[in-house]
């Protein structure tokens, strides 16, 4: 524990990031709802000398600031709304009231993601107020629908920085990515996701005499079958590989004498940066093609997977390696695991993207919450972060 | 045709079949109500010497009539009850009219099998009335839950029988049997037929985790694969096989990222003489343990088959084939095809029986019907019948 780290106990008010953290979970942002979290974001970065831009679309903020010139281009990256808080009697305090009790911060954003955009402005301000050259250019990137669709916010940003020539050379992301600690564990990629409306149709008929009708559950059963057949890239902890859910099947009203002439499945698909949505739905159709040429395939809400590697110069990995190697005394471990995030919207073959934040154990749950220690640390890597991309 | 068939265009009212099945259809006898049928076959039969025995049962009324003694019995047995008229305005008459049009004899029950009860009664009258001696024992069996559950009808019927030590030798069903012309195709057995639900049990997960999740869709497609893979006797065309139909699969609501912890399906099995419920349901629960244990299995409907085989002597088929020969000029075709039918609760191994009646092409259809001339036939092959096995 650092020194900062041990006055945090007696005299949490004075750390920014927590006086930060607190403001925000103290706004009941519900995607899409900003609820004025990016007027008091812009105000703060507009006073360090950011310049702003915002926009709206569809009831989502989005707002993307930037100071400093350079070679290479780094952004903060995050976002303001939060999931719904859920049985609110289920709750030690308040969610919006953003209390700490026996040193832990408690409040709906605590972990995903106010505590980390808290984190980032005060490593901002410091960095600003330390007199350190900014001699790059230094963005925010910050939307309002990241628990949601996900339609009308990072995407958009990402849209905007390509209309605008500006391309990212480094994008740490806010998310909570931490096992237990701050800081143990960092994201690099994550899987992608799919899903879709499988229809089969068949020939009705009586079931005594089967020979003159098409069951369609019987078909869908072989799909199914084979679906569970198909070799996926079988990952590991870290780097989880791909992998299909069936996650619903009906066939409708149904007669106890009439053989089915419809069934309809959902699936939805993780899948790995070994995949692409081209390859999965020619794979997936090729595989139902096998059974039958009678179905109707409709894909939905396809979510891109992103990999960052490691590289031999200029590589995000190994400074945000070397920043929580000063604050922690150890290395992180490098994961790709969980659902999906807005790294996918701002990484590319010239974009690297880490996503670096508390712990995340109690995300979209109730009591969710951080310790102050965690959220100190945080702040802690950011600063040297900074330092050790924007002073070059 | 016959001399008594080229008389029936112009003079149908004279036939006592034709005016028999008009005087039934006009009651309105939908399942389990008789509306009065057995009131009025009750007095028919009382005039002509039989016995009536009557009693009722949750709403059905069921009518055991018997006239004469000897070392066999041979019964009739048949029903009142008729299915519901379905839309009224696609019918071409009102289905409980009983019109007469183009030769055919139009309404509820003309097939299924009002005009069946009506040419037994006209046959039994024809019988007696022209002096024939009855040298055996004659029963009718007559009840109005043919086409309900049949749990209070000729089941009841049955165990009356076996409680008054009555063995029947002989039971002819007057459903309709035909495929284009009275006495082309008897019955002399029908498949069984059974249903289930079946319910597996998974573990609930989100598809990001599949590894700590048990997909009970999954399960259900595996277990569909297996019992699809079942090698059941083909049977043929008269005698069908054995097979089971999925009738209807769900797994409830659904959210696109939970892996579901449970899925239903119902299935059907309509299986020949081969199998009996108690083999059937060990080879469905072998098959399904094959693949999970976390299943629950309700078996529901249950109707055994029966099957009536040619014999050396004595033979109900032989005695239905030469009646039919001597009427038609051909014999019939001998199927076990269709649904089931309330031969089975009179069937075992000392009772035969035959079922045959008119052409069932419209039955439970709008403008069920039956050609004028197909219920005269079957009236006079019931007659030779009664001659063959009464009067010997």
């Amino acid at each position: 524990m650092s020194l900062r780290q041990s006055a945090v106990h007696s005299k949490t008010s004075n750390i920014k990031s927590i006086e930060y953290s607190q403001t925000l979970i103290r706004q009941p942002s519900i995607t899409p709802d900003d609820m004025g979290c990016q007027d008091w974001l812009s105000q703060k970065l507009t006073n360090l000398g950011f310049t702003c831009h915002r926009f709206n679309a569809n009831g989502v903020s989005n707002l993307i600031a930037q100071m400093g010139e350079g070679d290479t281009t780094l952004a903060f990256a995050g976002h303001t709304d939060v999931v719904p808080p859920g049985p609110m009697n289920k709750w030690r305090v308040n969610p919006f009231s953003a209390s700490i009790i026996d040193g832990e911060l408690i409040g709906r954003g605590a972990a995903d993601m106010k505590t980390g955009l808290a984190a980032m402005l005060a490593a901002t301000e410091r960095h600003i107020q330390s007199g350190n050259p900014i001699n790059q250019r230094f963005m925010w990137l910050v939307t309002s629908d990241e628990e949601g669709e996900a339609e009308d916010g990072s995407k958009l940003i990402a849209s905007w920085l390509a209309d605008n020539n500006i391309n990212l050379d480094y994008c740490i992301v806010g998310e909570p990515t931490a096992q237990s600690q701050t800081g143990d564990v960092i994201k690099v990629g994550r899987r992608g996701a799919i899903s879709a409306k499988l229809s089969v149709q068949g020939i009705q008929g009586h079931v005594a005499y089967p020979q003159y009708a098409d069951n369609a559950i019987h078909k869908m059963g072989h799909i199914i079958s084979r679906l569970n057949q198909i070799e996926w890239d079988p990952g590991s902890e870290d780097f989880p590989g791909t992998g299909l859910q069936i996650t619903h099947i009906n066939s409708g009203q149904f007669t106890d004498n009439i053989v089915p002439a419809h069934c309809e499945a959902h699936f939805n698909i993780r899948y790995s940066h070994n995949y692409s949505q081209q390859s999965l739905s020619k794979l997936i159709e090729r595989t139902i093609s096998s059974v039958t040429r009678d179905f109707k395939l409709e894909w939905d809400r396809p979510c891109e997977p992103y990999f960052t590697a490691n590289r031999e110069q200029n590589c995000l990995i190994h400074a945000a390696e070397k920043a929580i190697f000063k604050n922690l005394g150890k290395f992180p471990r490098l994961s790709t695991s969980g659902g999906t995030s807005d790294g996918r919207f701002f990484s590319s073959p010239t974009t690297q993207v880490v996503e670096l934040g508390v712990p995340n154990y109690s995300i979209h749950q109730v009591n969710e919450r951080s310790h102050i220690a965690d959220i100190v640390t945080l702040e802690d890597i950011y600063t040297d972060l900074l330092t050790n991309l924007l002073s070059i």
